[in-house]
């Protein structure tokens, strides 16, 4: 599964030190804190409130689930995602993990399930090229339409488009519409025309949604290993529910992300797999970690503007690209590394013909050669004073990602405690669908619009 | 072409005002020192010393690449770009930004050219999941080998490969080598071998490279317009040859994020397009900024551990992942919009069945929708004291992308005057090339291989 290692966030590498590392007298520090925070997620998880853990045990979600991908599967050969934030990112970073970067290009015999697209923007190029592409293919294509609340403008604009598209009578069979089992205009919509549907659980948000059948329908769809997915969360479940913090690895980095955010000087927590399949995981976290953290008020509504910023890089090729910045840079940021012992597939690469070339290259697998310039990066950094943790993935497969999942989930729920905010709400994009309602004209914000017309009023004067 | 909109990183609005905001007063404080910048940068350019400004001019290279072109593009079915950071970030945005994303999976007859994947990682999945596909195709692929020193390990690592499984003779039709146009070992394999070679001028940096060969031959492969990329980069960079500092587009944007990065506490410099086809620039942007700026040494010599940390976001996806922080968490970033007046394809958005669902959605293009929630967006960021300012493209097209390239070139150039670093080396990096050689055994590197082995020693007293 996966296995977190910290030394090199630690004051014991020298060049990182006091000054950047975490201190045992520091982790000491810590230890009623952390078991506070730990007893508090625990509690809520014990009272069937903590959404995401809750559904692992859910068995009619994923046995609904497991019908509807039987009855479906094997005559979709395009399945569409109509969805944003947490309704496509998990979905994204599951299939990215679990299924080849060449996936969509593969022979329809050759991939085992239908082409994915994840269509997480209003983008209009983005949305009429893909469209556009499916063609002939739209009398087997399922669009999965996903929004929790029913609500979001994005989704309903794609929906419209594509229910517009089909036809009422080809709608009902092209679409599933996943989102709460009884409230929002999506389900009385789907309940009406009689579109197949799943459940969102309505207590897990959509950061948090990725194990239910938000994330997994696509998953399974696809042919991913579902259960196996599910197994590895669960068995991380049961890891993190009975350590104590000293052994709990979610415990001990949300210890170091909170010290590194609020007396180390670091509050950029970069993620950066040494694996193009984990990059997906990456982005799940800017979600998961922005969103959860970013907050004004802490939980007694005094003003605190907290939350440390998630940054997505990956290895080696950001080595050339942002490394130069992280190594001489300001030192203000904390390395997530992502390494994997095995990898899906793997190439040899050959000794230079004649002797000639770069001849420490040769006669090595590929993975090895990713493996040292981890470990070189990782080196640098603490020889620059820069700490870094490392998550080790035994394998990319479904039950390591699984536990990842669970595992970034239980962490962020950890650092919501340690921060005293609600890691659960996001109250500050209201302000964002407001304006954006005010300015295509919703009945109601009137007042609003007029505000914004005024706020653009003199942009001729700021325009070079 | 391109257009900059600043108010709303100025304290004339209200909420953001003197503390988050530049004021009058910091902007003429600036002028000396901008003017200055900008001379500095000009008389570097006069001198036929700004190679990124030069290769405009450069026709012989131009020529030198039409031809080949010209020669390789009708019998070319797919084309894979071997390179890493500056050698495959330009090609990848260029191309992202000109063609849609389902590009790779059009028929041969609707793309128009081949199809291009760029190999920028030495992962070993995506390197075997990639050659696996070509299959048939392999006989029509060509293969750009791209370092301009001749001796990137990953890029060196991936023509072991891809020589290899082609065979000596096979090898001289399908690469096409792209180096330095004299040195290194790259330049003198393709002679030996008798490759096909373009030139990367000596002058000029992987990161400020894309309008050169190694951008641009993946985009005349695939049909892009070269020359209009090329005469977009000209109109922009006369304009900033001629525009006294005040009126001068990069003068306004390099004064505002500087004073963002060292005096309104802003260290954090988003690029945040609405436009997916746009996201490419943001990822070149990263390397740009990070590599050139984030600097421990002044050009004095001193030691000030400098450098903005770019950060890439996506409109309006990233409304739903990371405009909650941006909005509430610490103010501490400065969001740069991208936006395009004109998008390559649309769609409407019909009004929903019946009168039921969002009306409001109804009878508008998607664009609309879009630019609707940039501007709601801007206005929210700007409430909460957030400044952001706007680069607003007449149309995704390669005028405007190539006045992009140029114009965010030469604001790097007079950030490396105002911050006083060397924007044009990266000498961190050296740190992790060496650590690298050392854990592969190359010779000459044993006494740094001993201390890696030392710092890995204890790693299990650290595992959770």
């Amino acid at each position: 599964m996966i296995r977190l290692y910290w030394k090199n966030a630690s004051s014991c590498v020298p060049a990182v030190g006091d000054a950047h590392g975490v201190t045992r007298e520091e982790m000491r520090s810590m230890e009623d804190r952390l078991a506070r925070a730990l007893a508090a997620v625990r509690a809520e998880w014990d009272a069937g409130r903590l959404g995401y853990a809750a559904l692992l045990d859910r068995q009619p979600y994923h046995q609904t689930l497991a019908d509807l991908v039987g009855r479906r599967r094997g005559e979709t050969t395009d399945l569409v995602v109509l969805g944003i934030g947490g309704s496509a990112l998990g979905a994204a970073a599951v299939h990215t993990a679990l299924h080849p970067a060449t996936y969509n290009l593969l022979d329809d015999d050759a991939r085992g399930g239908p082409r994915l697209f994840v269509l997480d923007n209003v983008d209009p190029a983005l949305v009429a090229d893909t469209l556009k592409l499916l063609g002939d293919r739209l009398a087997t294509t399922v669009f999965n339409v996903v929004s929790k609340s029913g609500k979001t403008a994005e989704t309903a604009a794609q929906f419209l488009i594509v229910a517009d598209m089909l036809g009422g009578k080809t709608a009902r069979d092209r679409i599933v519409v996943t989102t709460d089992p009884e409230d929002g205009p999506l389900r009385k919509i789907a309940a009406e025309q009689g579109y197949d549907t799943l459940p969102v659980p309505p207590d897990v948000g959509g950061r948090f949604s990725v194990l239910s059948p938000v994330g997994l329908f696509s998953a399974a769809m696809c042919g991913g290993d579902v259960e196996a997915l599910l197994d590895g969360a669960r068995h991380m479940a049961g890891r993190l529910r009975q350590a104590p913090p000293a052994e709990n690895p979610a415990c001990v980095l949300a210890a170091i992300k909170f010290l590194m955010a609020t007396t180390k000087g670091k509050p950029l927590h970069v993620m950066m797999p040494y694996s193009n399949r984990l990059l997906g995981l990456a982005d799940w976290y800017r979600q998961l970690w922005a969103e959860s953290l970013g907050k004004r008020h802490d939980r007694g509504g005094r003003e605190v503007f907290v939350g440390p910023t998630p940054v997505k890089a990956l290895g080696a090729t950001d080595q050339h690209s942002q490394a130069q910045l992280y190594l001489e840079g300001p030192n203000d940021k904390l390395v997530v590394f992502l390494v994997a012992d095995r990898h899906p597939a793997d190439c040899d690469v050959p000794a230079p013909p004649r002797g000639e070339g770069p001849g420490y290259l040769g006669g090595r697998k590929l993975s090895d050669f990713l493996h040292a310039e981890k470990v070189a990066t990782e080196f640098a950094l603490a020889r620059a004073g820069r700490p870094s943790v490392t998550i080790r993935f035994d394998a990319v497969d479904p039950e390591s990602v699984g536990a990842f999942l669970f595992f970034y989930e239980f962490v962020t729920s950890l650092m919501g405690e340690l921060l005293d905010v609600n890691a659960y709400d996001q109250p500050g994009v209201q302000a964002i669908k407001d304006a954006t309602f005010a300015l295509l004209g919703r009945k109601g914000y009137e007042q609003l619009a007029g505000e914004i017309r005024e706020f653009d009023r003199d942009e001729d004067s700021y325009l070079l």
